[in-house]
């Protein structure tokens, strides 16, 4: 096996050699002007080392990825009082799909669907302002990158607030169920912004760490708990495309709607990776190509 | 960590402290006059040892178990042409929903809820003749457990012939949509007959050691395939209550109706346990806390 | 307003004008290979009287349209216990929808969907053989027809047995539910040869006179239960495009795959159109437009 | 048979001799607070007489029976071109679904349920401010009742505001799809509003003068206009009781929340009934009752 910056820096050039790059997200205007063509993936291991390749350090809207570090926040304020308002199992369906919190009463199924992740970001902001949650969140992002010069994109918040009319719909749902605790415009104003987060695949590689459970990383969360938000990624972190994931893949990971995905070889390493053009799912295209290729030729299957 | 024999011995104990046992399922009376009261495990690790506790030599009716044997064979024979047929998502409702198959026009979910097992074992019977087919698929679950006392109970197939109505409207459905190549009581004589193949727990972990992927063991399948086997199992092999055996246990599975459950180690070992007594999902409720438990003292989570 | 026989001579003329019409069903090849270019037209008055226009002594498939006398039947052989089996509302979906079925625990939303209409041959069905039942409904159409020339087309009856999946999932799944008495294969065989009965437009215009409610005619149901049949029709008559129809025509009608409509106008007249070519919903494409110009022209709706 | 004052008169002590009245909606406090035994029925036949019993002149809440007044005001503005943006059909769901809107991608199925009534006053209010808008309405149903006194109840409307985050999810789901003209706000506003309209039933009654089509009235929309008013009416009226309130009763009908029911016997007379306790639909316990023995008493079914 050749050693891991080499295959990083081939896997650059193999994703670069074709032109499908798929279409980039175009539902507001920050992110339907991104170029399409681009690609970066960064790997840092358990000893903390970190190998880079493509555009490493361009940071972009890491939009759903921040779903994991709320979890991992939720569940560090409320345990598992939290899955008395949200299920763990995998939806079936879109990622914005309101079907199912009908007729499942306004719980929603995972914590990683748009539902589930607002009311995440609910239980966090309980008792709290925005403006204190916000800081939290980032707070412990950049902890866990080891890196203050993280931030979050206000025009992207806007914006999102501004076409967010879906999210508005899931939101006002699940007040009208009782599985709200402040109000949907308080709500969504926080997950939009902490959607809003921007990182580059090397802060991200680097903010992943906390979820490989390492004794050469400083513990932010439980290791029980970390095994258990894997499990999450692993099932729900694609949406419907979870399985198909999970069968190329074979690693717990969450994307997001800018291009960027987090995965996590337990034990080992996390791996970020960003190419802004997506697949049918939402998710992106040559990200998981890469995922796929980089997993194989390290053996990093979980399975 | 003690010794794995005395943490069986220690896991049979308590599981037989309380007297929570789940009720069996009922639909056929096979199923229905077994004792619920009951608990075996077994685990077969990488260098063929095999330890046991409880009724570990008790045949029991392993059921939904079979399909992994099938979709390995399917796989085997047809390779990724099966996809056409039945995808690799969770499907987030109940094993023998039907709901779905209308909405995606008879294409289920996944090869581990009832629709998608019918096609699975349509595709291997396709060209052939049931007899041939049941001694196929015979050959390859006493191949892998390494013992030929593995049989069919023909009354629990009759049984199930005579009071599978919901299986049959999958079947006809899946028909009417093109999906079945063979008449639907053809394939489900078929499928009918290999749910009703009989193992005891030392029976099965045996069997379950093609899922480990260890040089120690014969190959059976492709290294790749075990991987993605697991992965579904993973993703798929509980039903609705998939992402939540995910989250508590940790490791690819497949459970019947019978009360069994067959994990995967990666790399590790094979785990078979079984307990008659179902929870909500029409899982093994003592196999599944059994599971658990077991996983942690080991650490044997995958995530 | 010029006569009656004028009105539906221009009709017939003006629905030849143009060639637009439709595809005929083509799941069975007995109905598949029908001249799609044939219309027919015949209203019976209160008073005895019938006009005609078209191809008005070629008999046709009625299929669908025998719900309407199954129904009547049923609720002569059963009162308002039917109502325990089967619901009285728009289903909003197709006419061979298995997804309500399962959401509402086997009990169909009409008697006029096909699952309806199976559990309603069923009800007929119980207690009694097959060729019974099928004379009674013979016997029924011929008295309100006054016509002993009806017969059952046994190819047409073969062909819907040898292609049926889709009805053979919903018997099948009503069985699962405990919703049929009598085996799935029993009460399709009755459903598929009572929808195989053929008649003409003359023939059915005439049947459709115990609908009416006049003193003229020798009353065959009570008049609250022709009315409560009526609203049926109109609610139900016409699938998911139910609605449109009322809204169009204004008239209690049920149509049929072979091309039939039966409209009823309450105390004046019974109206049956033929022409074999089906819209998007599966009812007759030019019966439609006939019904609504007849029903403008005569200003017969009900509304 | 009685002349009509003797019949509403009995009917009036009828419904007050038992004390089912059914549970009031409570999810505002305007409404939870009504006393539920409370009964009235105001008849206006085609010649302009009206006749009464119980408390007719008692102002209620009428809700959704508005929303036949803005498909009049709609179609008389934009014609045809409504049906683009919400459908025809029943839709075998409750009235405040949202299921239905995601399959079909945000086009209501009929104008009668919440997100069709929602569509209906954004086409009115395109290009308009609420308050003209509102002025519109409540001038077409003064007109329609030739009774100025009629007035919206601002406390209500204020109400349903601040706990309508249910309309806010359908709304917002409408937006989302591209079929909202105005912001939620403001479409939201206007329909409010339009739905605290109060009237007694005697005013209600006259108001349904406008759909019985005769010459005695003033018209105020086309006949044919009338006649699909009312087949929307009966086959939608009722949400997902429509089809049993046809079948029971025989006649258009529009129900509203509040207690109110408004019936059309076309070409007759308008029937306003009101008592606010609910049956499991969400429709008048007693008002339904009522409509079912006058229809019968007067032989007023239209089928």
């Amino acid at each position: 096996m050749p050693p891991l910056p080499e295959i990083l820096s081939q896997l650059n050039d193999d994703m670069r050699a074709n032109d499908t790059w798929g279409d980039v997200a175009a539902y507001i205007p920050e992110l339907a002007r991104v170029d399409p063509a681009q690609f970066a993936i960064a790997v840092t291991t358990d000893d903390g080392d970190v190998f880079t390749a493509g555009n490493a350090d361009t940071a972009f809207s890491v939009q759903s990825i921040t779903k994991v570090f709320t979890l991992a926040i939720a569940l560090g304020r409320s345990g598992d009082q939290l899955w008395r308002r949200v299920g763990r199992e995998p939806s079936g369906r879109a990622f914005n799909s309101i079907v199912q919190l009908e007729q499942e009463s306004g719980r929603p199924r995972n914590p990683f669907i748009n539902a589930g992740a607002i009311v995440t970001t609910d239980e966090i902001l309980t008792g709290r302002e925005p403006r204190d949650t916000l800081a939290e969140i980032l707070q412990f992002v950049r902890a866990a990158a080891g890196d203050d010069n993280i931030h979050i994109n206000h025009s992207v918040a806007a914006s999102e607030t501004a076409h967010g009319h879906r999210n508005f719909a899931l939101a006002h749902f699940l007040a009208s169920c009782g599985n709200l605790n402040n109000t949907p415009e308080k709500a969504l104003g926080t997950y939009f912004h902490h959607c809003a987060i921007e990182m580059s695949v090397r802060q991200l590689a680097m903010a992943g760490r906390f979820l490989i459970e390492t004794p050469k990383f400083p513990r932010m969360i439980l290791p029980q708990r970390i095994r258990r938000l894997n499990a999450l990624m692993l099932t729900c972190g694609h949406y419907d495309g979870s399985g198909d994931f999970a069968y190329r893949v074979g690693l717990p990971a969450k994307s997001g709607v800018g291009g960027g995905i987090l995965a996590i070889v337990p034990g080992k390493a996390s791996i970020a990776v960003w190419s802004p053009g997506l697949n049918r799912y939402g998710n992106s295209l040559k990200g998981t190509q890469a995922m796929a290729s980089l997993a194989r030729a390290m053996g990093w299957s979980i399975f």
